[in-house]
């Protein structure tokens, strides 16, 4: 009895040990391809260089569309595939113009741009007193009095001693989101918002903004100043608060036009009906060219097919690499995937989603259930080599996350977030500040954990 | 007995309970100041924007001693000093230029820069055919028939599928160090490296070298030649072996000059003999303004003991910073300061040095006792909010390796090395390439590292 016990015992270390080896081998091919002959920053060299800002329903989200589909295609997949969805079209219109007047005839300017959404000021654009508050919660305290037929400026910065900038991020936004419909209650005439960065500087960040159920006429221009030029105006305020601030800007919201997620898959040798997503977002702002928020999270994702079929992979589940449209303003992308899987009744077991920049990747934070979680520590040592060394349970991603289930995992990948918020909706996220090895870890990362989740499965 | 074991118990529990707390509170409170109020990027302004590259013996590593000794002298420590050393003073000169010809009178420019501690050219250059190698090894196959009266062309690059760039540096850097000693015993007539770098760009990148025991009438001239540089020139010369490479420079050794360590201290309030040393070094090459090798390093080493002060604590040892001079060329610096330590019989217990980059800490790496690296082990969960995740035994600096003895530790600051080699010893190694949030997070990384050692001591 106690040879049988040894026996199996040996056995049983055996396999362990050869499983072992052959995922540290897997992994290691994952990242040599990816690292060697990857193919993501060629990819987005093109998306960023070629097509440029990619804002839903413009010309150059359909080129993305185009471009990524016949990448796609050229990848030898089972299935590639556009999937309608309306998307809303915002046009910013011509570039934004802003001072403040310290005295009748001395101006100086300040750098902004409209929110994401926002309306047109009047043709001859908005003059009026400047009310700076520290968030939403201040204009209650100032009263009608104080803030009708003035600007309300949102000067809130971000907190820099939260270490995750996302955090950070969190804490702000919503001055951005629901400012105008806050100020509009209390009769402001605009809203002026500082920019969601860290980092001092001439770039103002755009980013989505609501007016809620605010009636149309009652809603009020909204647009964020460069983190300098809050600065400026803040000091000079300080000093005299009877300044003048301007600002014209004619943006506007078009009807809903035509536009598609773009979608490849790997079919399952196994389980071809249990689904892995893995995604990002194909649509980005318009002021620079999307490079890290999101084209990253896009070529990463098409990464991860390739890098699987490369290494010899194949996949028991089918793995989808989905390039979500729309995620800036209107998640339409991701709520039209939802729709449609949830309509045929498809078997989603996994998510996951790159959407936090092109950099260093540290780990992922999870949407699962504990004993999921406990899966993906036991698999902690694998990720070692790789300084992967995150794994928490956290926000997953916005495309992924109307997919949810009870018995699914959502996952996101962390990189390093420190630099993220200097490029963030702004006109310097541009390709060269894309690090190709720091984009092809990252899919690397995403490539392994899919392969790992696929070979191991999803714990019910 | 078992009330007393029991009561034993829970003042044990309190204790270190409270000691946790303690240490947690301190290190946000380091973590805080260095986001809030660091002047780690001031500084490093300063001195990358001010003052320029620092090569050892140049105007500018003068005006870097007395500006950060003036520094120092504002931040009220207990004592600020200059430390005599002669280094060696190796100047440029005028620009380098190279070309090379595939045939009479159809040439191609290609961007080099001499290696630090190069002859240099004749006056008109130097023009003659190219063998390309792999590496030293691959001299001695090919012989002196092939190589005399050549120009050897070292080609071998990086390994981009080792993910610690430190690593795949150290797997090639023996080409530029000895490559021009080897290959004038096979009489080659010069010498044309590929730059130590991931990335295909157009940045030569220079970096010490060596004629070991080469007789002065036998050196040859050395140069680094860009990455595309080298594909390029690899590309062409398999296409045509004949092509003649011509290069000229005008660099020169000139006799020892004097300069300087700047040293900043905080007087230990218990064991004041037991010093801690915190440092970088503050020459740099030239070509660029030495803002990540190692401007980065000597400003958070100087923010170490600003940061302790401002966060109210006193240490029970002194604690030093150490801003050594003459590491790239010559390593003066730090070889002085251990021989003035020795001859003091003074006592260090603890070094770490930051030169691997300003870019976001990931940890260190530990040169000691084992019992030393299980204590900071223990320290692990005081890291984990600011994403500290490495601690393990390696390579700690070269300006801190002469002081090494049994009972010391020694210990390197390991920041994100993926973009590193992209800046190192190159025209781009410039500030604008410094995130503010990442070299602050260094120098607190630093700071608390610093604080544990100094508050619980190192293991004997
Ligand atoms: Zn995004
Ligand atoms: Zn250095």
């Amino acid at each position: 009895m106690k040879k049988i016990i040894l026996f199996l015992l040996c056995i049983g270390l055996s396999v362990n040990g050869y499983t072992q080896n052959e995922d540290e081998k897997q992994l290691k091919e994952i990242y040599n391809q990816a690292l060697t002959d990857g193919k993501a920053y060629d990819w987005l060299n093109y998306l960023s260089n070629q097509i440029g800002g990619r804002l839903s329903g413009s010309l150059q989200a359909q080129e993305a569309v185009e471009y990524t589909k016949a990448q796609l295609d050229s990848l030898g997949l089972d299935r590639v595939w556009l999937q309608p969805v309306k998307v809303p079209k915002w046009v910013r219109g011509t570039p934004e113009f802003a001072y403040f007047e310290t005295s009748p005839g001395l101006s100086t300017n300040v750098p902004i741009c409209a929110l994401g959404g926002s309306v047109a000021t009047p043709l001859q654009g908005i003059k009026a007193g400047v009310v700076e508050v520290q968030g939403i919660e201040d204009l209650q305290k100032l009263g009608k009095a104080k803030i009708e037929g003035n600007i309300v400026f949102y000067n809130r910065p971000m907190d820099p001693t939260v270490i995750s900038t996302f955090a950070s991020y969190s804490g702000c936004v919503d001055q951005r989101y629901s400012g105008a419909e806050e100020a509009a209650k209390y009769g402001a005439v605009g809203i002026i918002v500082r920019s969601m960065n860290l980092r001092l500087d001439d770039y103002p960040h755009t980013g989505s903004m609501s007016y809620g159920d605010t009636p149309v006429s009652k809603r009020i221009p909204a647009a964020a100043i460069s983190t300098k030029g809050a600065e400026l105006l803040s000091t000079t305020l300080k000093l005299n608060t009877e300044i003048q601030f301007y600002f014209k800007q004619n943006c506007k919201q078009f009807n809903d036009v035509d536009s598609f997620n773009v979608i490849g898959e790997i079919k399952g040798s196994e389980f071809p009906n249990e689904i892995m997503v893995v995604g990002g977002h194909l649509d980005s702002w318009d002021l620079g060219d999307g490079s890290h928020d999101d084209g990253a999270g896009c070529v990463q994702s098409m990464d991860v097919l390739r890098l699987l079929k490369a290494t010899g992979y194949k996949p028991k589940r089918t793995i989808r690499a989905v390039l979500f449209m729309n995620e800036e303003n209107g998640l339409r992308g991701g709520n039209k995937y939802a729709e449609v899987a949830s309509g045929k009744k498809e078997k989603h077991v996994f998510a996951l989603e790159s959407d936090a920049g092109g950099f260093t990747p540290r780990g992922f934070s999870f949407d699962c259930s504990d004993e999921n979680l406990k899966q993906v520590h036991s698999w902690k040592s694998l990720f070692e080599p790789y300084y992967i060394h995150l794994f928490e349970k956290g926000y997953s991603g916005a495309d992924i996350r109307p997919l949810k289930s009870d018995d699914m995992v959502l996952a996101g990948l962390r990189p390093d977030s420190q630099r993220y918020f200097v490029h963030h909706h702004a006109e310097n996220d541009t390709f060269e500040h894309v690090n190709e090895r720091e984009l092809e870890l990252g899919a690397a990362t995403m490539a392994s954990l899919v392969y790992l989740f696929d070979k191991y499965g999803i714990v019910k």
